[in-house]
């Protein structure tokens, strides 16, 4: 167990070592890296015997690490519900509970997305007036061109299934004090993802949402946008029930195979191409980094008391030690203090729609 | 005014001459083309001056064009409500009439969607025991660079919002009949879209659908696809909410702009990648056709007495060529009572859901 004192003083991240495609090398080889870059301190959950001995063959801060041992572990295609209850000592279940009793600060995993929301949910309270917590996926937008910066919110894409009027203005509320305080974009723009312009579309639900958005004076509100908006980068938060956001985001990622998969057809079958695919790898490689969610770390699930983070499955050891960064300055910056007080605040302003 | 005992001999399609981006143009030219690979015979709805004008500078065939004058426009930015109600005699509405006069045996137009929705709707009438039309693009899968003709149904992408249990059964009948009966894929498989593969995912609608479309013994139900399994041709048929396609179609359609936008960056910053362009142009023509709608011509507008195509509003004359011909091909086949046909049977085999 962690040392509680310790655990005051600096930020501290619970690991679920055993989570993802590449785990456990690829999660303990990024805590590792983060603890040679940073303060922070990483409890790593899980198998002992195995973790120590990727840590024996890498290099790393021994006073930043703990192992907190566990045999049980969650896998991919375990079905989340029953998961939770069958396996109550799973590491990420056990990195929750460190979060929970405020032994870490924040929690990183890369583990079935089902059973870690649930995980959470157990052990995390959600912050006072929040209805749901949502998963806020970050992208990159066409803009990421001219500004390397640029990347944008889609939230919610799969904590929830439908959403009524009042989660989803909490939604923008989140959306966009992560988007300024964590991703550094001055004054964020919100926009609400529907299927046309007008105020009107979308049935009751949005276009109750976009009225009373529109009544909010500093949520920075540009109105609704459309499927083809979300990669241009016209909002810098874009607010959806997670139905729909958990469909669109892995239409982008299917595009992205897509790519994948026309590139080593070409490569397969003409030189001609192979040759054009390598003089334009550079640019190939501006593609792939745009609809390449793998590069970009971890997802924030948002609403709950401290930050908690879904690396994507297929993450490396570098996304894994971005988001283990990505949690201490979610902390350190008191981004979840800050979502409380937003939405206390816009719960008195505006009207109870629902 | 056509001459009916014509109308009744050969296939007539009515055309919106007006409506799309390149009108009157490209779609006069389009209609042109059409009468000299085809016998099908079009009725031109639109400015009659306009039309003449470039029909005398256009190999066709008279015997097969009849104009059908109006000066009534609906434009892409007009309120489909409102444009409906003020422009009765609008070309889009005169091609509605005719087709729901029997005067015509189907419609093709490339304006305002929602426009040429509520003209369909206004004149033509829906099949017995149709409770939605839905419309359904057409968009081809990765498996095209492997069969050419591999190509899928994404339904509803607009006609509606939210959908209930027999609405999204309707849909599957009716994608099911036009995607073998017009496209030519042999026995198709449908496919739910949702957030899981898990029959459960969803809510109470999409389970409740899945558990009912698994009771249809013909139907060919695969279960549930993700957004990322869209664009692979995992199914032949894709069913969804209108409010759901819709998003689901402009990001795909987003995305191609991303790449034309990248490609663009790349031409002008690096003659390396330039050289790359040049040498990739046959792998990103191919990558061009899997994501650019407007080469597939049209999408029909199903569950209406007579075959109603909605071409995309960047159509050229080869698209509204296609458009033409796909909706004399619906016509000869039949499907539209086809999916009568099917309806009343599945109708009577399911226990109602809602």
């Amino acid at each position: 167990m962690p040392d509680e004192s310790l655990a005051l003083q600096t930020t501290v991240i619970a690991v679920d070592a055993m989570g993802g495609d590449y785990a456990p090398l690829e999660i303990v080889t990024g805590a590792a890296q983060a603890t040679l870059e940073t303060t922070i301190r990483v409890i790593l959950v899980g198998d002992e015997p195995k973790i120590s001995s990727i840590l024996a063959k890498t290099e790393h801060n021994r006073q930043q690490i703990t192992i907190q041992h566990t045999d049980q572990v969650i896998e991919n295609d375990d079905v989340p519900k029953l998961a939770v209850q069958q396996k109550p000592r799973a590491s990420m279940l056990l990195a929750a509970q460190l979060c929970g009793e405020g032994l870490a600060h924040g929690m990183v995993s890369a583990g079935n997305t089902g059973a870690y929301i649930l995980s959470a949910a157990k052990y995390i309270p959600r912050l006072p007036g929040v209805r749901k917590t949502a998963i806020a996926t970050v992208y990159p937008t066409q803009n990421a061109q001219q500004r390397k910066d640029h990347f944008a919110l889609l939230l919610d894409i799969g904590a929830n299934i439908h959403c009524g009027v009042e989660d989803l203005i909490q939604f923008a509320i989140m959306g966009k004090i992560y988007a300024s305080d964590v991703k550094g974009i001055p004054n964020p723009t919100i926009a609400l993802l529907n299927m046309g312009k007008e105020a009107h579309k979308g049935g009751d639900i949005l276009s109750r949402t976009y009225a009373t958005l529109k009544t909010l004076p500093d949520i920075g509100f540009i109105g609704n946008i459309e499927g083809n908006d979300i990669m241009k980068g016209l909002a810098d938060v874009v607010i959806t029930e997670g139905y729909v956001g958990n469909i669109v985001m892995k239409t982008i990622e299917g595009i992205a195979d897509t790519l994948k998969h026309i590139g080593k057809y070409a490569f397969k079958h003409r030189f001609l191409w192979m040759l054009g695919l390598i003089a334009l790898s550079g640019g190939l490689k501006e593609l792939k980094q745009i609809t390449d969610y793998s590069e970009y770390g971890g997802a924030p699930l948002l609403g709950f008391r401290e930050i908690v983070i879904k690396a994507h499955g297929r993450s490396r050891a570098k996304a894994i030690k971005n988001a283990i960064k990505v949690a201490a300055k979610t902390h350190r910056d008191g981004v979840c203090t800050k979502i409380a007080r937003e939405i206390a605040r816009c719960t008195v302003n505006s009207t109870p729609s629902e």
